[in-house]
């Protein structure tokens, strides 16, 4: 089945595929001219997530431009809080605004009976980007869904949008911990149904992003970054075995091996500032890996760029791999560096 | 020698002193009344590091309250490029502000003739704090003497203040890299003179905060982080057999133990994100640890303070250790509850 040639999917099982499979995360974005003529045809930001044919497009901008290994929906994170009920809006130079959730009223008010309607427009640019993929003849390229793990996403709403040490979050978290407990459960259950309808429509691998895993101290780190992605990688593979799961605990440090083993997910991301040799040592080798350019080596282009490459393919060649960036893109990011990245992975 | 018999130096010397000494990162500061009080006197906060009186009155206040093993002189990072020449202000809400340095001939200008005089004021601050302490008879108090590292230090050069990513500096880190070697070889020169000038005076213990050096990818940790670490800790040695080094470098992550072989710091740190059990794993026995209860847990308190501070306590029991914050301790902290955590410590 033709499927199954697909180099993403064969190194997420277990292949040592070289040149490795390559995507970059946030590949779909305002570093690319395309990009920004789209978001300037809107008047905000959730526009381009909530309309099947704007999401497919910019989902496909940076695959007729680089032919990656894997085309990633154009989404956020915070569309799933959004589909439960809870008000979003991003605003320029800010970022997502929220309103805080503090309360177990609010907890219990989390309607996942209107998630289905919802997030139709997701599911229907699954949908088209199945459609484009074919018609375009990106055979090679493998379609990723994704959701924010359910840590993250409760950052978010907890604290009513960004910030840099989610001081509310984690002070409910230490005084309050059956209520912020039950905010995870529901959004576990909740990131399980969202991320089923998109495997149901088409996505060939999901992708659970964990930015702030890393803040949490250990016990905390169990409880609401393992336990939770733990649960959603068994849900999943109970309905899909055949369709692999990739972590991104970002910053999980010292702690990245036991994840990988406790999460039981197919493939962990590695953020910049992991070592890949120490990531060898401490995941599992049945767990592919991937990553971890710096951004800003991609800004920088140039020997800079080589190097670094150069230094991940070394210790990684041999190894189920998927080359990746260690954060995603940066808006500062020439274009053409991309180019010249892809050639150099490419040329292994 | 009255001195040797301190637990906060017993402990850097590698001897399992149990309870465990105690201090706190930040821990004199806003959420103390006392030094509210004193900062309601001066127009800014730089009058605060540059005023003997004001800065050594601060360093006490929380060693009257708490009576911890350490005093650590109250000063920040950014009073050595400020005495190097360059511009500084904190700005009430925003944070340092400074010029951004972005040329070589601004490097070349940092100028370690003015070292000496501008530092004056540390050094008298120093002065006064060990009379003080003798004087009100505080005789298991240690003081810790402190420089940002020179990474931490360049990124706020270079950028000009702070920032979550320090794309400016990393940019320049990558695209030009003899500049940026140039400006880490000066700040680590100046680091240690300005060091020195501490011991001088009377610090027992010096310590090197490197709150950015988790943002590095593993080639660049090295050359920015741990061997300008090395050279001080090397530097400092010679002159200063007896003085020992503790190095913080936070989110360093699964090279935390690369980190505290490479460097021969005495103590390492341990930001709130590692995991005490996999940092004994990682780190070499001959160093001793400090750390690492989450900053947010003290803002809890009660069981869930006392729960996160057994697990330390735990694990901990029988190394040479000292008990800390994983992060500095953060203004809306209620000051009952570090007295509680004192109490659970010193309980052991």
């Amino acid at each position: 089945m033709p499927g199954e040639a697909k180099p993403l999917l064969r190194a997420l099982r277990g292949e040592a595929v070289w040149p490795p499979p390559l995507w970059l995360m946030r590949q779909a974005g305002r570093y690319l001219p395309e990009y920004r003529a789209v978001r300037a045809q809107v008047a905000d930001f959730m526009t381009l997530c909530t309309s099947p044919a704007l999401a497919a497009e910019l989902t496909l901008q940076p695959i007729r431009r680089f032919g990656f290994d894997a085309a990633i929906l154009f989404s956020d994170i915070l569309v799933l809080p959004w589909a439960l009920g809870r008000e979003l809006t991003f605003r320029e130079g800010v970022g997502p605004v929220l309103p805080p959730l503090r309360t177990g009223a609010e907890v219990m008010a989390l309607d996942s009976t209107r998630l289905a309607d919802a997030i139709a427009p997701v599911e229907q640019a699954v949908r088209e980007v199945r459609l484009s993929l074919a018609r375009e003849a990106f055979d090679r390229t493998a379609l990723i869904g994704f959701a924010g793990a359910p840590f993250t996403v409760a950052c978010y709403m907890v604290e009513g949008g960004g910030s840099r040490d989610f001081a509310a979050t984690r002070t409910m978290a230490y005084r309050e911990p059956a209520l912020f407990s039950g905010l995870i459960d529901r959004l576990t259950e909740a990131t399980i149904a969202y991320l089923a309808v998109q495997i149901d429509v088409g996505v060939e691998v999901v992708m659970l992003f964990d930015t702030w895993a890393g803040i949490l101290p250990p016990a905390q780190f169990r409880s609401y970054v393992e336990r939770p992605t733990r649960e959603i990688v068994a849900a999943l593979r109970n309905r899909y075995p055949d369709v692999p799961v990739i972590g991104f605990p970002r910053l999980a440090g010292v702690l990245l091996g036991e994840y990988a083993a406790d999460t039981k997910v197919q493939a962990v991301g590695m953020d910049t500032a992991t070592a890949p040799a120490e990531a060898m040592k401490c995941v599992p080798a049945t767990v592919t890996l991937q990553g971890n350019l710096d951004p800003l080596a991609v800004v920088a282009g140039g020997a800079a760029m080589r190097a670094e490459t150069d230094g991940i393919l070394h210790v990684m060649r041999g190894r189920p791999f998927v080359f990746n960036l260690g954060h995603g893109i940066v808006p500062q990011t020439p274009p053409e560096h991309v180019a010249e990245l892809v050639r150099i992975v490419r040329a292994g």
